[in-house]
C-alpha cells in the first residue's frame, strides 16, 4: 500500500497526464519515474561533452556515447555512417528486429547542438555543464543539486547546450525502448536509429549518408524527434515542414557616395529606389502581390484543413509575449499564415545610420529576402517571380555588379543573387494507415488534445529523406515551448523529458 | 625683351586668363607669377601643420602661423578672437583702414581640415607632407620636387589636408592684400580678416566669438572664400546655402529577434514597414508627397532666376562621372533641383545582410533623413511636415522606445528623434549694390561667364553672421573642382590657388 502511495505521488511529479488510457502507458510512466535517477546521470553526462558540428573531435565522443548507451541495451547492427566526404561527424545507427514485425519506424534525432556563446549564458550558467533548476531562470527558478535518490519533480529544468535540441530526443528514443525491454512489453515494429552530428549546420553531408545507406535505411516511416512542443502546452504531430530559399537584392546608384547638400534628390537615392520596391512587393493587408506568387499551392486535404482548425489559437498569447498589437497579415491566423508561402524581409542597409550617420547619398542598398514554401512550390520557381516582378518594376537584373556601360544603360540596376540553393517544402499525408496508428499511439498518452499541424513554419531537410529514401516522415517533437534552443540558456523540462519516453515508446509498441 | 617673353611665358603658366580687363588684375598677376616661389613655399610650411579641429594644441600652432603671415605684411591689430567656452580653437582676426575708404569687406576663411585617415590616402602620400604633382593623380600626374626656381604651372596640384579646404583660401586672401600693396596699388575698402577654425566641426563656437566680438567685426559684407569653383571649370559667386536638418526614425515591431519561419508573415516586419513609410514619402518621379512639403519656399527673383538659367548644365558630365543613367527627380536640372528643398535617406538599417544575414525578422528598422531647406523654410516647421506625415500614415510617433503599454495599444509605432538642431537656409540679394560691385570685380579677371548661384545645395552656418552681425555674406570659391575636399588625397591646383589670388585681389580693390 505504501508503496503504491509512493509510485503515484512520483508518477505524478515527473509526468504530466496521469490518466493515460493505455495499461501499456501507465507501465512506461511507472518506469520511468523508478528509473529518473539513473536516466537524468547518463543524461548529464552527455551533456558534458561538447557537440558543435564544426569540431569534429568533440563530435566522435558524443558519437561513441551515443553507441555506448545503444550497445548497453541491446540494441543490435550499432554502427557509425559516415559520408563520403572525410572528416565530417557520422550518423550513429543500430536497429531491432522484432519477431513477427511486418513494418519498420525509424526513429531521427541529433547529437550536434548551436554553437555557444558563453558569454551570453546567465550568470553561473556554463554551455556544456549541466545544471538542475527548480523552474526556468526567467520563472524565479534556481539552481539545486541533482537528487541523490532520483526523485524529480516535472517542472524542474536542466539548463544546457541541447538539452532540448537535440539530445533530449536521443536520450527519450533510445530510453522509450529501454522501458518496453525492461518492463517486459514489446515493440510492435522493427525499430532503426538514426542520429545525425551537422543537423545545426544545415546537415550538408546528410544527402551522402542516406544515398550511401540507402538499404539499411529502408523503412515504413521516419519520426523526427525534434524542436518543441505547441505554446499552447500541448503536444504536436507534424505533417510536413516548409521550403526556404533566400535572395538577396542589391539597387545600385552613384559610383561614389555624394554629398546630400549637392546632389540629394537630383542624384537617384538607392534606399529610396529599395523602399519603393520592397513595398512595392506587398500590400496593405500584408498579402504579397508578385504576379502569380500563391498559385502552386498544394491545397491542404479536408482532414489537413479540419487539423488545422483545431489548433488551439496562440495568437493573442504570442502577441502579448513579443509587443505586438497588430498582425502582418490582416485576417490571418498564425497557423493559416504557415501554410502559405512567405516572403520576408531578414535584413536591410545602405549608408548608416546612429553614430556613422553622415549627410550622404549612399551609393548601394541592400536587402535580404526569405522566401518561405509550401507543398507545391519550387524554390527556383519561387524565385523567378520574384525577379519577374523586379523586372516588371522597370529594373535590369544582373547577378555581378554593374560595369560602366550597364550603368550607362539602364536608370535602374539591381543584382539579385542567392546564397544557396533553396530546400523545397515536403508534407506527410494524414490519411495514410501507418500516420493515423502514430496517432492514435499518442493519443493513448493524454487526455488533452493533440495537435496536428498539417506543416511547421520552419525548414528542415526533410526532402532529403523523400529523394533519397523514397521515405516518410512525421515529426513529434518533445521540448518545452519555451526551451531557448538556438540560443543562450537552453534548457529542458524534466516533464517534457519523461513524456517524450513516453510517446516513443507508445508510438513503438502501438498495434 | 628677353625679361618681357619669360614674364608672359610664366604668367601663362599659373594664370587662367591671360586676357584679364583691367591693368590692375595684370598688375597682380605679374606678382604672383614672379613671387610663386615664396608664395608656395609659406604655402607648404602651412600645409606641414596638422589641423584637426579636436586637436588645440595642433590648432595653436596654425592660429600663431596665420598671426605671422599677417604681421609679416602689415596688417595691423592681429589678434586671437576666443569663444567664451575654453579650449577651443580661436579665430584669428587682422584689420586694414584705408585712407578715404568709406566700406568695409571682411574676407573669411577656415585653417582647420576634416580628419585623416592617412590609410586611406594614395601611396607616397601623407595628410600633412605637402608634395607637388604634375596633375592630378587619377589623371597621371607624377611627383616632382618644388623648383627652386620658383617657376610653377597652373596644371601642377599640391596634396595635402586642407591644400584646398581651406587654407588655400587664407593663402589667397592675405597674398592678394600683399600682393596690392607690394604692386604699388591700393584697396578701395576698409580690409578685414577673419580665419575660423571649428568650421569641419561644425563650427559649434562661431556664434560665441561672432557675440563676443560684434563690434570689431561690423562689415558691410563677408567674403566667404571656401568651396570649389563651378564643375564646368568656370568661377562662381553664390549667394546663398541650403539649411538642413536630420531625422532619425526607427520603426518597432516585435520585442525580440523572430525565426522568419515560425512567424514570417504574421508577426510585423519592421523592415516593410520602414520601406512602405519611406516609400510613401515620394512619389514616382522623386516629388516629395508630403502636405505642404514645398510651402513656404521664398520664391527666386527675376535677376535669380535668369542668373540660375545661365548657370552652365553639368548634368551629362556628371551623370557620366557619377555612372547613373537617370536621376531622381524627373525634368530637373541638378542647379534647379538645389533651389528646392529635399527629403533624402541617408542611411537605413534593419537586421543583417550579407554574412551576418539570418532568417529573422527584425525587432527594428532604422533610417536617417537628411532635409535640405531653402530660403523661407524653418527647419522645425519642416520637420514637423515629415512627423505629421507619419502620423497619417497611421503611426503613433514618439520620442523614446515605446513602453509594453503602447505596444499594446497602437499597431505601429515609431521613435522620431534629431540629433541636433537644424540650420536654416540663407540668400543674399544678387541686387544689392555692393555685391553688384563684387560681381563686376570678379569679372575683371576673366573673359569666361561667371557663375552665379542663388545658393549652394550644402549648408554653412552663414545664418549666424546674419544673426549675430545682421551681416551680408557672399561665397567666392576658388579650389578646383575635383579637389578631393573631405576625403583622402585633398589637393590644389596652382593655378586656382594663383586666379584666388587675383579674385581677392580684385574685390578689394574694385572702384
Amino acid at each position: 500500500m505504501k508503496k503504491y502511495f509512493i509510485f503515484f505521488l512520483l508518477s505524478f511529479l515527473i509526468v504530466e497526464s496521469v490518466s493515460a488510457q493505455s495499461p501499456e502507458v501507465i507501465t512506461i510512466k511507472k518506469y520511468g519515474t523508478e528509473n529518473a535517477g539513473n536516466i537524468i546521470k547518463e543524461f548529464s553526462e552527455f551533456l558534458y561533452l561538447p557537440n558543435v558540428a564544426a569540431d569534429p573531435v568533440g563530435q566522435q565522443k558524443n558519437a561513441d556515447f551515443i553507441m555506448n548507451m545503444m550497445t548497453k541495451r541491446g540494441i543490435q547492427k550499432v554502427q557509425l555512417l559516415r559520408a563520403n566526404t572525410v572528416g565530417v561527424p557520422p550518423a550513429v545507427y543500430g536497429e531491432v528486429n522484432v519477431p513477427g514485425a511486418t513494418k519498420t519506424l525509424i526513429f531521427y534525432a541529433h547529437y550536434d547542438g548551436q554553437p555557444v556563446n558563453p558569454a551570453q549564458w546567465a550568470k553561473g550558467l556554463e554551455p556544456f555543464q549541466p545544471k538542475l533548476f527548480t523552474d526556468a531562470i526567467n520563472k524565479g527558478g534556481t539552481n539545486i543539486p541533482f537528487p541523490a535518490d532520483g526523485s524529480y519533480k516535472s517542472e524542474w529544468r536542466i539548463y544546457a547546450r541541447g538539452a532540448s535540441d537535440d539530445k533530449a530526443g536521443i536520450n527519450a528514443i533510445i530510453n522509450a525502448y529501454d522501458a518496453i525491454i525492461k518492463s517486459g512489453l514489446a515493440p510492435n515494429y522493427n525499430l532503426k536509429f538514426f542520429f545525425e552530428g551537422e543537423e545545426e549546420a544545415g546537415s550538408p553531408h546528410l544527402h551522402e549518408i542516406l544515398e550511401k545507406h540507402q538499404s539499411l535505411l529502408q523503412s515504413d516511416l521516419w519520426i523526427i524527434c525534434d524542436g518543441p512542443i505547441h505554446q499552447s502546452g500541448k503536444k504536436q504531430i507534424i505533417f510536413g515542414v516548409r521550403g526556404d530559399v533566400n535572395l538577396e537584392l542589391t539597387v545600385y546608384a552613384s559610383k561614389r557616395p555624394l554629398h546630400s547638400g549637392h546632389y540629394g534628390n537630383w542624384a537617384p537615392n538607392p534606399a529610396m529606389m529599395l523602399a519603393k520596391l520592397l513595398s512595392s512587393m506587398k500590400d496593405d493587408t500584408g498579402r504579397v502581390t508578385i504576379k502569380g506568387f500563391y498559385d502552386d499551392v498544394t491545397p491542404l486535404s479536408l482532414l489537413e484543413k479540419k487539423s488545422l482548425d483545431e489548433v488551439p489559437s496562440v495568437d493573442e498569447q504570442m502577441k502579448k509575449e513579443l509587443g505586438i498589437s497588430a498582425v502582418e497579415m490582416k485576417g490571418v491566423t498564425l497557423s493559416e499564415a504557415i501554410n502559405q508561402p512567405t516572403l520576408n524581409i531578414n535584413g536591410m542597409q545602405s549608408g548608416n545610420v546612429g553614430k556613422m550617420a553622415s549627410n550622404q547619398i549612399p551609393t548601394y542598398a541592400t536587402a535580404v529576402l526569405d522566401l518561405r514554401l509550401v507543398l507545391g512550390n519550387d524554390w527556383k520557381r519561387q524565385q523567378q517571380k520574384v525577379i519577374n516582378h523586379i523586372k516588371a518594376e522597370g529594373y535590369y537584373v544582373s547577378e555581378t555588379e554593374p560595369t560602366d556601360e550597364e550603368r550607362e544603360k539602364y536608370a535602374k540596376i539591381i543584382k539579385v543573387v542567392s546564397n544557396s540553393d533553396g530546400v523545397n517544402a515536403q508534407r506527410t499525408s494524414m490519411d495514410l494507415p501507418i500516420i493515423q496508428k502514430v496517432i492514435a499511439a499518442v493519443k493513448t498518452t493524454t487526455q488533452n488534445q493533440i495537435v496536428l499541424q498539417p506543416t511547421m513554419g520552419g525548414t528542415l531537410p526533410l526532402f532529403l529523406f523523400e529523394k533519397y529514401l523514397k521515405a516518410k516522415t512525421v515529426t513529434i517533437p518533445i521540448a518545452n515551448h519555451d526551451n531557448n534552443q538556438h540560443a543562450e540558456n537552453e534548457n529542458i523540462r524534466i516533464g517534457n523529458l519523461f513524456e517524450g519516453i513516453v510517446m516513443m515508446a507508445s508510438i513503438m509498441m502501438f498495434k
